[in-house]
């Protein structure tokens, strides 16, 4: 056995090449076991070393200058649920301590308050209706404000109640506007760019007749994404969660059936407004269909799985395409636009990792999210495009023990000062979650046993079905113009104040108003230039007036 | 009872005017009990009061201008194991969730990764060496080099491996320097500013031979600052732990026995060599002594109790000097410099109760601390005084439930998804620690009996003897002179090469140095005003000739 694994393992890291995959490994049939990449230094011991990485550092901030270009194309990052905690294991876990995830590299760095309007402790909904609409709201609602809890069906309907997001005032500005998602198209994070709902799972109709609400009062998140002026708007909606738009009598292209009791078929619904008017469309289901995507096409839906996307570790990677191949297709699309775009990305699998007490999924979809931005980097420039990476709220993952350096941050740590039985403990666990394990005979478990596999669930001290958000603070990261508003401590709704700011939507402060006043007024700088001109040219006047009174 | 507790409640709320000690109760003989300043504000609900929330966030990110100034004066504010759920749920339990810390309103935020050389998850006298030093040591080792294990104590004698602080630093260009810390002067974090230690604890030549080491060969850390040039230069140094510096056959001013061997009195001897050397000095061991320094004094000590310096919650407020008292006196002391200064602050404490799993007492610590930087900057001025405030290293609590919007964050969450029994989650626990308790009957505690006590212990998932640090990033908040390089993620050792920049210390790059390089290069609008006046010279002289060939 051990035999046999070595060479797997050799034979798996000379194939691969980049640092993600060989973090993973899917075995047909058996469960993906995680592993981490090794990294050692011994020019550590010297200040030599240390001096260089610091004196770098010193030279990169002296070197950054504000970016107060326009911001033609504005992409938004969402690590669903990934903390503080959840990005430096993870950034350990893809490359070393030493490491840097891409948008880690990014210049500028902010803190996000996650509260909402009537808990401490937020979630998916909430939050997006912060940092996609600019106002906070209750929690479990999306698109709209304070003034409707949790349920209210007939508060969520009033205009007056309803919040837009900065994708509906990027269209307003002629901007195309699209998102991309690892869950479904209607699960909360994305619901917040179109839709106006009491309640974050009301997704479909079925989804609010099984919570006793009329569909037909209130519409269901999946019809507000299709019928909406905003959602017509999108070019691109690439993501999961077929069954939510097809009628139960009706099985997808991968055999599942849909959920919806109204019978409508939403997708072909989506094709029919397409067609009717005259845009060319297209709707694809697997990779190859997304990866061949025609040119020509303005407006894309993308549907990979009937549910959530499957994780990382989980996906059949000729059918379901990765974060990263589905960010570079909707980048590809959208700079088609002439007036730029707003994009929404969202890596929404760390969230559901972590409420499985999966960490170790919750660390490589954070990386799989991590490598989306570099590419979005890469295929992008910093002139002209805003580039944000935020969470929206925390988990009760902690990183304890003292564990070596090199350490698999998803094994155990030899730190033993544990009574009674000295048992090493893991370096990752949780405050509660469906790892919790009974003692036996004094201990909780032997962790050695399936540590290693993808779908060991890490303990957690409190039996939930589903481990809790944290209520600590997350980070906002920025590159490109504007990026150096993001800075300090801030609300987690000012978000879309700044990005709106930096690209001129909306009907706030931005930075084309400001500009327009700044160029009426004249700068410093400007004006000491034109008192020197206007001196040129009285000296100028002085000498000719001499020159003809002396001619004549 | 209750209506005593409710006068008691009114009398103390109208007695006390800020909001930290609003939160604080310590009645005579009884147990302090934590409460929560309540906070609610039904604006929340619309969308006008986010707006205005996120403009006014806007706004002032827009009006921040670099601060290219040379710092005459550093303050580092260090808070011993402030993790990011620390300052999360000390914000909110100070003003709840809208509230901010003093530090927070800082105006930029950057990342610091705190790994050592031989640990990912790291401790306070390797990590000061960071901060301190600019460069990164082993665990458990302070102000020496990567090359020294733990317990090395031959190597950490070689020159070669020996590091110095920032505070050597600024000592060598003339600036004063000082520190204060909550717990022992000799303990690991302050120890980086002046000591060389292969172990943390040798703090005491009683600790090293407890430890089975020669305090001959290696000097205990008590004995190295007194006897060190940079520990005889320190104009301040206020803190607690007097008995590493008492041979254990006197007693102290409070009645308590030094710990030392060697039978030397190194207080005493602090006094000789200031005497020796003709310089003021002041010695006070109570609070009344440190509030009626006299202002001719140059060099100030003062220890507070012979250990580690009381938790807030626990001090006698007659005897006990706040932290924040003690930085406004070193503050007042080290103004008198005409060169500028260098000042340490730890709020130490924050780690000591987070070990013991006393999340209340971690939080009051962390508000105090708070209160002292709040102090500090009121004192000084943006103008030419840098001030960092940064944590050393995380800690495992986590901040999970879904509480409502005002619960105090000490209490019990509503969350009731726990099975089989439900009983209500504590807020607040760790993933290990002394707060550990035992299953009964399939439940582990009933923790609304003392969850009220500053003395209790939040449960942690494993049994320890003390609760581990965490291995997530920290974050650091800097305003002031060249603050705005504190920004993005960063390793932690860049923290001194920054502020040696800002305050142009040190050997190697400063703002100073690049100033002098800038002056000779010119500036780009410089270079501008000196083509157009080139020109209107050439104009003049052109004009002048034409005048002179007329002429004659």
């Amino acid at each position: 056995m051990e035999t046999w694994f070595v060479l797997v393992s050799v034979v798996v890291f000379l194939l691969e090449i980049n640092v993600s995959s060989a973090a993973i490994r899917v075995a047909s049939g058996k469960p993906a076991v995680h592993e981490q990449r090794k990294t050692s230094n011994p020019e550590e011991n010297t200040p030599e070393y240390w001096n260089n990485v610091a004196q770098a550092i010193l030279q990169k901030a002296k070197a950054k200058k504000p970016n107060t270009n326009k911001a033609k194309n504005v992409i938004l990052f969402l690590g669903d649920g990934m903390s503080l905690p959840t990005v430096t294991a993870a950034r350990i876990y893809e490359g070393g301590e030493s490491n840097l995830l891409s948008f880690e590299k990014f210049p500028y760095t902010a803190v996000s308050k996650t509260y909402c309007v009537d808990r401490q402790v937020s979630e998916s909904s909430s939050t997006a209706t912060a940092y996609l609409c600019g106002t906070k709201a209750n929690w479990y609602t999306s698109g709209v404000t304070g003034a409707v809890k949790m349920n209210d069906c007939e508060a969520s309907i009033l205009p007056e109640n309803q919040v837009s997001s900065i994708a509906a005032w990027s269209q307003l500005e002629g901007k195309w506007t699209g998102f991309v998602t690892t869950t479904r198209i209607t699960h909360a994070s994305p619901s917040a760019l179109y839709a106006h709902a009491a309640h974050k799972d009301w997704e479909s109709d079925a989804d609010m007749v099984k919570r006793k609400q009329d569909p037909l009062r209130c519409p269901d998140i999946a019809k507000q994404l299709i019928d909406s002026e905003v959602g017509q708007n999108f070019h691109v909606i690439l993501g999961c969660g077929r069954n939510k738009f097809l009628p139960k009598e009706v099985t997808d292209e991968e055999g599942k059936s849909g959920h919806r009791l109204d019978k409508m078929n939403l997708i072909d619904e989506w094709k029919t407004i397409k067609e009717k008017d005259m845009k060319k469309y297209e709707y694809v289901w697997n990779r190859d269909q997304l990866l061949q995507v025609d040119n020509d096409t303005d407006y894309l839906l993308g549907l990979f799985e009937d549910d959530l996307c499957k994780f990382h570790v989980d996906r059949d990677p000729n059918m379901d395409p990765t974060l990263e191949e589905m960010t570079k297709a909707a980048i590809r699309k959208l700079s088609k636009s002439p007036n730029g775009y707003f994009l929404f990305v969202e890596g929404g699998m760390i969230d559901q990792a972590h409420h499985r007490s999966e960490a170790g999924k919750a660390l490589v979809e954070t990386m799989e999210f991590s490598k989306a931005i570099r590419s979005a980097v890469d295929i992008t420039n910093d002139k002209d495009t805003l580039i944000v990476v935020t969470a929206d709220h925390a988990h009760t993952m902690s990183f304890g023990g003292y564990p070596k350096r090199g350490s698999n941050v998803l094994g155990l740590t030899d730190f033993s000062d544990v009574f009674p039985i000295n048992e090493s403990l893991p370096i990752l666990s949780y405050a509660n979650g469906p790892g919790y394990r009974p003692e036996i005979n004094g201990t909780r478990h032997n962790y050695t046993a399936d540590i290693m596999d993808f779908n060991y669930k890490y303990p957690g001290l409190f039996k939930t079905f589903s481990e809790t958000h944290g209520g600590d603070d997350v980070l906002i990261y920025a590159k490109g113009p504007w990026s150096h508003l993001f800075e300090g401590v801030m609300e987690q709704n000012a978000i879309p104040h700044l990005m709106a700011y930096a690209s001129c939507v909306g009907d706030k402060s931005t930075a084309c108003k400001d500009d327009a006043n700044i160029k009426g007024s004249g700068s410093s700088v400007s004006k000491s230039f034109a008192v020197i001109l206007y001196f040129q040219l009285v000296l100028m006047i002085v000498y000719v007036k001499y020159f003809i009174v002396i001619l004549y």
